[in-house]
């Protein structure tokens, strides 16, 4: 458990929504090592120090505690990789800011496995249920937010030839295989490669 | 267990290479459903009819099992996706042979949940040993040899103003996502974008 982590879960009762995160981030952080399967109310109290009893008061079940551990991944997502990304100049400057947000939040660390939705893309694909549903609904909403940068940076002229669809495919593709690039060497010099390809693709492109 | 497997099974005690073999095929599929780390003597057994002690004798623990279920999901990928580049004609026919029989793979359903290296790649990042050695082994072969074609395309003059390292690179992405993108939709119309993609990429190269 995080320094950050133990320190809330020591606040007050009344802090009880800075716990439920607190315990949320810790278990996002788990299921990047053990994946979402792998992800327990058992094994995530024995990491905490809690009681599975307290976990439960938080969770009725495994399926809830890996939906609410999917959404705070998503929100922690959202505040490193694609709000950089929107406060950017429209266009072309997203991709490029989204992308090197998603490199920065590699080498940051956030998680210990990686990128949270990267291995869970992969893990939960042949399990249907609300799980799966929720990690594709991300995957959507994340390619759908590059394919629309494309879009306005092809209206401003500053993608020709384009098709947003595809630029978009491509560009989730590089960001997966760079996690796993960087998860296999735990090297930040491993980005380089795809750091060169994004500048490359991009220049080339406009 | 698959009609072949259990045809395999039933096969008499002399043949004792093609039951490892089947035995196998039947580790690496259950892998791309639950993962290496999922794959246990106790869950194969299980589903192979078989029982525990008589998989002890084939494979001494779980780690070993691990190893020899890597090694043959290796030669199931060579032979299905592998040697048809290599056969093909040197340089760029060989990319686009090797990213063809990727996706037939795929289509083809050889395992129930994808590419095999595709899942573990993102699987055992960050569990030191011999598992994840071998899986970094593999990872580098394919990426080595898609920048090898390349390398000899450029020699040829059919790709110019590539590095191959980085057009390898990008090939390895597009199939990682390609392999997420099927398996999340189970549908063969999700391979439509990667191949438009690899189609471009490739033409405009030459």
């Amino acid at each position: 458990v995080s320094d950050q982590v133990a320190a809330d879960l020591r606040a007050p009762e009344s802090k009880g929504q800075r716990t439920r995160q607190a315990i949320l981030r810790e278990a996002a952080s788990l299921s990047t090592l053990d994946g979402l399967e792998g992800l327990s109310i058992g094994t995530l109290a024995a990491a905490l120090g809690m009681s599975k009893s307290g976990l439960y008061a938080h969770f009725g079940s495994k399926q809830e505690l890996q939906l609410a551990t999917i959404d705070e991944a998503g929100r922690i997502f959202f505040d490193e990789v694609v709000t950089p990304a929107l406060v950017a100049p429209a266009g072309l400057a997203q991709i490029r800011t989204l992308c090197d947000s998603f490199f920065d939040h590699l080498t940051r660390r956030t998680f210990p496995g990686g990128c949270f939705f990267a291995g869970a893309v992969l893990e939960v694909g042949t399990r249907p249920g609300p799980v799966k549903q929720r990690i594709v609904e991300f995957q959507q909403m994340f390619v759908g937010l590059v394919r629309d940068f494309a879009v306005t940076a092809i209206e401003q002229g500053e993608l020709v030839d384009e098709v947003p669809e595809q630029l978009a495919f491509e560009i989730n593709g590089l960001l997966l295989a760079a996690d796993a690039g960087f998860v296999l060497s735990d090297d930040a010099a491993s980005l380089e490669i795809p750091r060169a390809v994004l500048r490359r693709r991009l220049a080339a492109a406009n």
